[in-house]
Formats: structure tokens, sequence, C-alpha cells
């Protein structure tokens, strides 16, 4: 057994921080050094998070100046926009590797993202050499990265939808469609009245039609699996749950592709990813099939034999949506088994 | 005060047959006087549906054949399809008007409707002077009806979302989507494992995408309003929720008309409508707001300023898309206010 | 018909007023002239409760200042403890009669309500005079106030359970236990992180077991109906949904009283109460068949044919529980119908 | 490593039989070699529970004829009472272990269990030597057991929330009130209408009134712990969540022992259990904290110093209720590490 790899972790008391907290706290080769938290520093996680109580009763919450980041192997920030990117020139010169699960290092193109978010980008030279944190379009560049950014949910469960068919040339690029749906924990743990049990249980809307920073990141991504520009409407909902998305893709086929063959790329294209699973013809998945665990599973229809494909793609999004993926990510860096420390199988029921 | 409505129910154990219960127990012109039902017969309703209790203690299921439906009326068939249709002829010709909540006069085209329904249809000669009961499409014919075809929960969602545009002519008929939610009451209130609390809570998934029978019934009254076939893609989904639906309806626009000019559009064609309410600009339609009401909720919007045009609609399954319209076409039927006994105010929270 | 009453609420932003406003929205005698809120003064009611669109275009907020309140027949508390009794008495002195929904007229001894509030009670001479607003006990008292304590909702719930053993002197005093649940619209509408969707939904939990506020309010009643004190052991615990109270109580009988006679006592004493329902022996109430109106159900069990009575009953905390039984007390005050307004009849599902 | 215990799982199309298939498909020592259920073989069990999708892909329902049972180590039966006990005899007889995760083996009194189950017992001889497996009470007798009865699920959480009380004879045993709330997964995978999500969510009731299984059992295993019969009335409720199980348990004080104590108390007794987790004081232990884990969490108060000890007590009901323990169980026949295969950290949110 090798030494473990030393993990910091800025800004773990919101849920993509618990969730890596969940997910690490059993990896075989990784030990949590160090997290920060600036309102809660000297708290235990184990108090702010009891499911870990007995399982990382030592760890405390310090602030940044106090955390030693530099002696990290790697850092994953669980922070707001912008606060990887300020802080990765110092870690990543000092030899660590920085996962960033906010928006930072997600997008090549500088004057989309300075729009999307409204800030200066603190950090733009080192955004080419960053990597697009998605193993299953990306895996080789992930491994030699300094740098990941770590894709976010809708736009992981959406590429996933659609990779086989761009990068197959299947589809009308001009018109897509991307109908999503995600669970409450995908707003944070913030004191917010909207997300409140008795403002959100029992209801469901959709948000985000005016512009939803997911959507430059969408189009980013699928123009690369394309070889072109691809043109999206993309609509998030609010479901009435706390974990996972789900989003059903619509495409005009440019080829007569049957049913029977479209399943077949499906299967083909991921038939060697053990975290991408392709229902059987005729059936349909379903989130709590990946709650808490890092798969996507996916199914691929034809409806009524009309010209247009549908693919309904399902994801947890704390999981294979920002934290287990992030923890792939870090496999992938240090030379790991990809799995490792993912392979926990959702509660059913 | 005139003489009350004398009201029969056919096949009330279920939920559609519930919530009709539940409105005509509180209207001021409507009384139940028979309700059938061959398994519950001799329960009283208040023992089956304690919400009742000390509203219609009296009121006791008893079998077709005791119920005299034949001095009623009005009938309502909350039944399995092919029902309706089958006992339809005896009662008009007895000149009790039916309103059938299945599907048995839903379509006019009767070919399509032996394929979906997988059955010889009981009476195919009442079938063309029945009348699709959407009041905000048919008013007038409705009035003059013997026999409605209550629309279905999507279909209804969906009209009202796309019926200004068609009527003006402003979208490629040739490709509209339809993605649709609904809570899970919309299953009826029958004994499926798939339907369990614990098989459903906390998830999400798609269903029907070989086929759903409401999409032959979107394309026809939808190719009524648009004068020509339209092709819709149509996806539903199973909410964690009990009541409650939402269509996102999306479609590409075949004239340059700004988000202003489409608001307007919607506002105005709605005017008159009072239970069709659109949203202010820039604002979203939840299911809960609707909840228990004959509210239909719309927003429309023209995302990032390209050529689709989006439309989120919201109502409740059992009220607007069931129950609450079927006693709107009674309010019609019988030349009394059109919101009689259906001003609820849905819970909030 | 009569002139209406004109009603003013102040600090309409949370759960108790907006279930205020739904049901003085449809009150035939009611008409809501004023509602306060510092924050959103301004703002139409139907733009934070997109629920009463099309139903209360024309009421907006105002600030306490500019409402007039002394112009208004009574006045509805829904604000924090405290706020009532610094205004109730130039009200009252203007002859506007005060519900209070909070708690500050809801005790009569004031070291207590002052230990448990923890403040100084604003005006203490007017205590006395007030009513504690609970109509099944207190009804003729009710009708000649000018001051109401609207009672809390575990109170009410536990009251209208143990009201018949108490009046009949069966139970030991010395030791009641009321286990007690509540959906999570009892929290109110404020931004906790506790109160989430993500932390609370798929989730129970004890709360308040070192001191509830509720607690002293139990005794204090229990003690007027017992004319003696009672000891009570009170844990409350919070539901996954968001309205509706179960407690239930279990206290030791005093004498050898069968489960049928406990069933005819219960049935008797609330023969004449339309808003209390005894459930038929061998059934229990649940909470839905309550939401949204004014009824307490109850059953009562004699477990195993031990000496232990068993009661449970269930409410709407925002409405038996709060808005309902303060429209409840106003009907009262004004000698209207005792059920005007409140005839709601529960979603079911 | 030493060869893995060959594992067979009787009727596993339920729900604690699928809790089962997921702990041990990561149990390092165990292999499910065979699963039966009549109505569903010949199907695979990643095809009935997709969850298994990727982990368990060769494993097949078989009819119990096809099993060869008794070549496994040890078999589980999730079935039906009476199954175990009809089958247990020719299973030890062989060698193989049983442990029954219905009643069969959870009480000595046979007359009780006969009026209790409305069956004759099946095998009235084995049951003397069949151990009770809870192992917080009972490990030693469990490791040399060759049939375990496993603890019901309310039961668990009851004895381990009285324990210390009733070794240290600090409670009146004739008084002991357990108001517990469950779950809907605790009702199984069977196709009930009162099981619908449409019955259930957004409710909560008591039930079981007159009388629940549990209740003998909790009685006979508390009288085991006390030296002397134990007198409880237990009112069962349900929740509208899918797993979890909550008690708040009410008992006297027969000795001046102080809330700090107490704590002591607790916390000395449970030292060495890893499974069970008494929370600090002042604390509450939420049943989200041990979703998916075979963890138990304990608080416990004295509200107000009176004499009356509250304790609350939250569990999974599937695993540490049922199928956590269950492998727990396992673990101590085989001499394995009693924590394998059970490390699991609940998901938060």
């Amino acid at each position: 057994m090798t030494a473990p790899i030393n993990v910091g972790i800025v800004g773990g008391t919101g849920y993509t921080g618990s969730e890596l907290l969940r997910i690490l706290a059993r990896h075989p080769q990784a030990k949590v050094t160090a997290i920060t938290s600036r309102g809660e520093a000297g708290t235990s996680v184990a108090k702010l998070f009891p499911s870990l109580r007995g399982v990382m009763d030592d760890l405390v919450f310090t602030t940044p100046d106090e955390s030693n980041l530099t002696d990290c192997d790697v850092v994953f920030f669980a922070t707001p926009h912008g606060v990887a990117a300020a802080q990765a020139k110092e870690l990543t010169a000092a030899g660590v590797k920085v996962i960033d699960l906010a928006a930072d290092f997600r997008l090549q193109d500088l004057a989309v993202w300075e729009k999307w978010y409204a800030q200066v980008h603190p950090s733009p030279e080192l955004v080419p050499s960053s990597v697009y944190g998605l193993p299953e379009a990306n895996r080789e560049a992930i491994k030699g990265a300094m740098i990941i950014g770590n894709p976010g949910c809708y736009p992981t469960a959406t590429q996933l939808a659609l990779m086989p068919l761009l990068e197959n040339n299947l589809i009308d690029v001009s018109d897509v469609i991307v109908d999503a749906k995600s669970g409450i924990s995908g707003a944070g743990r913030n004191a917010k009245v909207d997300m409140l049990f008795a403002e959100t249980n029992d209801s469901f809307k959709a948000y985000g039609l005016n512009g939803h920073r997911h959507l430059p990141e969408i189009e980013e991504r699928l123009a690369v699996m394309a070889g072109k520009p691809v043109n999206v409407t993309f609509v998030p909902h609010l479901l009435p749950m706390i974990r996972g998305i789900e989003v059903t893709v619509y495409a005009n086929l440019t080829q007569d592709i049957s049913a029977a063959e479209l399943q077949s790329l499906f299967e083909q294209r991921y038939a060697n990813e053990q975290f991408v699973d392709v229902m059987p013809a005729g059936s349909m998945p379903e989130t709590r099939s990946v709650k808490g665990t890092n798969i996507c599973r996916l199914a691929v229809y034809r409806p009524q034999g009309r010209n247009k494909v549908v693919v309904t793609s399902v994801i947890d999004n704390l999981a294979k949506g920002a934290s287990g993926q992030a923890v792939q990510n870090m496999n992938l860096l240090f030379g790991l088994t990809e799995s490792m420390g993912l392979e926990t199988i959702a509660l059913l029921p």
C-alpha cells in the first residue's frame, strides 16, 4: 500500500463539501488532512454532519490561513465561483493539484465566462492548461492535468446523453432541446425562503428560462464533441426531492438510423465506461437507482419511428454531478483505479 | 333558486370520482343523487373518503342496477375506457346528459381511437355529435351538447399552452415538443407495486416513450386549432408528488415576434378566461399555486432571443385536468355561472 | 346582507398571514381592508402569494403607519410574540377587536409567560380580560371579548383530545404524556438552513425536549379544565410534510371505564361541535383528512384493555391550529354563523 | 483470505431481500449463491432491482426446489411468518445456519406467538435453542447459535433505548410508553391501495392501536432485560418517508438520577458498541443520519427535571431494523469482524 493522498477541501460546509467527506472517508487511498471554513472554523465536521460521527471524529474545520493547503497533494474547491481561480496559482506552483467544483475552469471562452459569471476571471492565464473533468470525454487529458474544472451537474447528464450522437454526426446541431429537472440539493445549503420545505415540497416548476449558467457550458462542450457550434434550448426545473437530475434531450436525426441501431450505438460507446449504464431497450432509468452513486443511467428512444431521437439521462447531482465525479478525477490524476471509493450501491427503496 | 341538478356518478371510488364528490358537495346548484360502484356497493362515501365525513354522510355507493341513472339530469363517468360509450345511448335517449372523464369521446377519428385503446368503440354513432369539453376552445359547442368528452390531463395543459400560437399561425407545426410531468395521482387509485410510496418517492423518471394515449388526443386537437396536422413529440414523466401537471412546450417560431408581443398575445387571448392565468413576464408558474383549483397558469418565453418559443403550463391533474373541468362543463351544459362551485383557492403553503 | 366586517392583518407575510388571506378571501361577511408589512410594503399580496392572483388583486401590503388599523372592526396579529400586546391597548380603546395568533394572550400567569417568552409583557393589564380562543371550551366568553388569545397549534390538538377526560375526572392528572408531531410549516416562513427541503425531507426527529413554549400553555389550560394542576410531558417532533399536526396522548384511567364508554363519552361531548369529529371505534384519523380545514378529528382507545387511555388527534396546524380557528373566533365575536368561511373540504388525495 | 461464506436468501423480492442483496454485494467474505422466489423465478435480480445492474448481473431468482439451499453455509429468510420455521429443521440438520428476518424465532413463549400470529408454530422444538439476534444484548449466545430470530424493527429501536435503564433497574416497569413512528417501507413491497404514494404522502396517522405484533416481542425481551415483566403501551405511526424509525420512550424514574448521570450511563453502556451512538447531551438524533446504515442513534432526556425519563432512538428499519442487523448476526455466526460489510455512511443530504 502506498502512502495516502493528502486531500484538502476548501469550503466544506455545503452539500458538495459534505458529499466529498462522505466519499473520501471510505476511500482507501485518500486522507482528508485539511478542511476550511471561515464560518465554522473550530467546529468538528461530525458536529455539522452527524452522519460522520464515528467516522471522522478528529477532523475540524479550520480557517484558510491555518490550513497549510500547500502541504496537500490535491485541493478540492467547494466554494463560490471565483475562489478557486484566485488560489490556484499559488497551489499549483507548489505542486498541488486543484479540482474546482465551481465554474472557474469549466469554460475556455473567457469572454463568455465573464458575461455569465459577472466578474473578471481571477486567473485567465491558468485556463488554457486546465482540463474539463468529464472522464468519459477527456480521460487522457485529465490524467496529466494540474487543474481540473469539474463539470456542472446538468452539463454532465446532458453531455453523456448526447455524446454518442454528436461524435457520430447523427443529429441536427442547430436545434437541440434539453429539458432538465433537478432535486433541491442543487440549490445548495443556503438559508433561502424559496428553498424551504414548505415552499418546495409537493410542487414543481420551471426556472432559469431567461438564462442559466449551465447553458454556455453545455454549448461549449457539445461544440467540442460535434466539431461545430451546437445550439441548445435549455430549460431547468425544480423537483420536490433532495437528490437527482434527469434530463430529457430531443434532437432531429440527420440520418435514418433505427431505434435498434441507436441502442447499439450507445451500448458500444459506453461498453468500457463503468459509470455509464445504457438501460436495455424499452426500459427507463429512474433517479433513485443512481442516488448516492457515481453512475449515469441512460435510455435512448426514437418515438413513433419519427425522425426525432430522445435520450433520458439520470445522475445524482451531488455525486456524478459534483463530488463523485471530482473523486473520479482525483483517481485519474493520481493513477488509481478509476472507481476507487465510488462503489456505493443506491438504496432501493 | 332553481331546482338542483340531479347528478349521477358512475365509478366513484377512484381519484376523479372522489374529486367530483369534493367539488359537487359544495356546488350550490348540484346534488349527487346516485353514485355507483360494484365493489363498494353498500359503503358510504364518507367511509371510503373520510374527508367527506360531516359533508355527505347520507350518500352510499350502489350497484349500477339499483341506481336509476336515467332519473338524473347528468351522469359523470369516472370509469375505465369503454364504459361510458356502452351506456351513453340509453342515457341520452332518456334525456340525460353525459360527461365522460375517460377517453371514449375524446377522439373523433375512430380508427385512431381503436388502435390506441385496443378495443372496438362501443358506440361509434354517438361520437360525431359528442363535443370535446375544453371550454376555452369549444365553449359554444359544449353548451348545446348531450355528450361531453372531458379532456385528458396532459392534453388540457398542452392545448392551453399552444392555443394562442396555433390560432395565430406562429409556429412550425411539423415539430412541437411537449415535455410533460405529472403527479402520481394521475395513475389512479389502483393497487400497483409501481405506485407505492416506497417505489416513487424521492425519485423521477420518464415513461411512456413508446407511446402514450394522450399523444393522439393532443395531435387531433392541436390540428383542429391549427387547421392542419401538427406533429408532436410527447414525453411524460412521473413526479414524486400527489397532484399537479407541468408541461414545457417547445416550438420554432415562423415569424419574428418578440417576447413582449408573445406575452401580450397570451394575455389578450385569455383576458376573458377566468380559469387561465397568464403570469407576468419573467415569472414562472408552480403547480402548488393551482392545487385543488380549476386554474391553468402559463408563462411564455423566447429564451436568448432565439427563434424558439417555450411555454410552461401548470394545472391540477385531478381538477382542471379532470373533475374540475368536468364540473365547468356541467355548468355550461345547464346554463349556470361557469365558475360555480370552482372558487377554491390553493393552499399555500 | 349586513355591511362587511372590516379586517386588518398585521404581519401578513408569513404562513398564518397567508392562511388568513386564503380564508377571508372567500368569507361572505369579511373584507380585508388593510394588511401591514414593513418589509413588503408596496407589494401586492398576489405577487407574494400567487395563489391569490385573480382573487385579491387590489390588496397591497402597507407600512403599519399607513394602515389606519383603528378604522377596522377587527385586527388579526400574525406577528412575533409581543407585538399584539404592544398595540392592543390603542386598538381596543378605539373599539377595535383584537385576535392575536401569537402567544401574548394565551397565558393568564404572567410570571410564567415572562419566563418562557423571555421578555416583559407589554400590557399586563389587558391580560385578565382577554379570552383564550378555544371555542369548544370557551364559546360564551369569546363572544363578549375584546381581545382573543388564539391558541397554539399543539395546545389546540391536545386540549380537544383531553377535554372529555378531564371534564369528567377520568384520568390521573399527575402524569399525562403528549407525543406531538408537526408539519414543517409550523416553523414559519423564515430563511433557516434547518428548514430547507434538503435538510428536512425524508427524515424525522424529536425536538424541543428541553422545553417548548407550548408546554406552559397546555398545562395552564388543562388545569382550567381539570380544576387542578395537570402535569404534562410534552415532546414535539418534526414531520417531513407541510401541514398537519398529530398528537398521541397517554393517560392513566382512574376509573374502570370501557372502550365503548370512552367512545360514547367523546361522541356526546362533541355532538354539537361541528369542527370536532370523533372517528368511529376502531378507525384512525389521518392528517390529510383535515388539511386546509378547521376540523379536529379524534379517536380514543384503551389498548389491550389495560388502564391506559390513548387519544390520537389531528388538525391542520395553520387552520384549526391558527388562522382557521382565528376566523372561527371572529365569527363568534361578530355574531356570525360559526362556520362561515370555513367550509373547505380537504383534498383527498 | 478464507473461502467466502455461501449465502442463500429465501424470498428475496421484498424490501428486506433487496436490502440484503445491497449489503451482501459489497461484503468481502460473503457470496450470494442462491436466491429464491416462486413468482420471479428466472428473472435476474438486476432486472427487478436496477440499482444492482453492474453489481450482481449473474444472480437469478430460482424456485425453492432448484436452489439446493442445503449447500449454503447460511440461509436468510425474508419471507412471511411461518416459512422459516417450516424449513429450518431440514437446513439445520444439514449444518446450515438460519437467520429468520420474520417472526418465527423472536418469541420464546409459543402460546403468545400462536395467539398473535394466528397459526400453529411449524417447529416448536426448534424455538428453545434459537437465539434472539440483538447483538448488543445477546452477542455471545448469537455466536454459537444455529438459528437466529432476527429482531423486529420497532423492537430493535425500543430495546436499545431502554436497555441501560432496565439493566440498572432505574424505571417503573409497570408503565412504559413507546410512541413509535416508521417509514412506509416497513409495510413491505406489496400492492396495497393504502400504501400508494397518493394515499400516504403528506399525511401522518397512528395505526395498530388495537394490537401490533411487535408488542409481545417488545414485552418479552424487555422482561428478559429487567428480570421481571414489563408493561408497555405501544403505539406505532406511519411516516411519509421511505426509511427510518424513531421511537420516543417514556418511563418514570424510580431513583433520583440526574440528566447528566443518565447521559453518562448511556455513554458507558454503549462505549464498545460500534452500532449504537449516544448523541451529546442537548442534541437530538434524526432518522436521515442513519439511513442505509446499521447504526442506532439515541438521546436521553429528563424534561423539566421531573421524574420522567425520555429516550429518542432512531434506526433505519430496513438496515439495523432488518437486513443490516441480519448481516451483523451473520458476521458473529462466522467469526468475522462484526462490522464487515456494514460501513456505509448515510447520505446527507
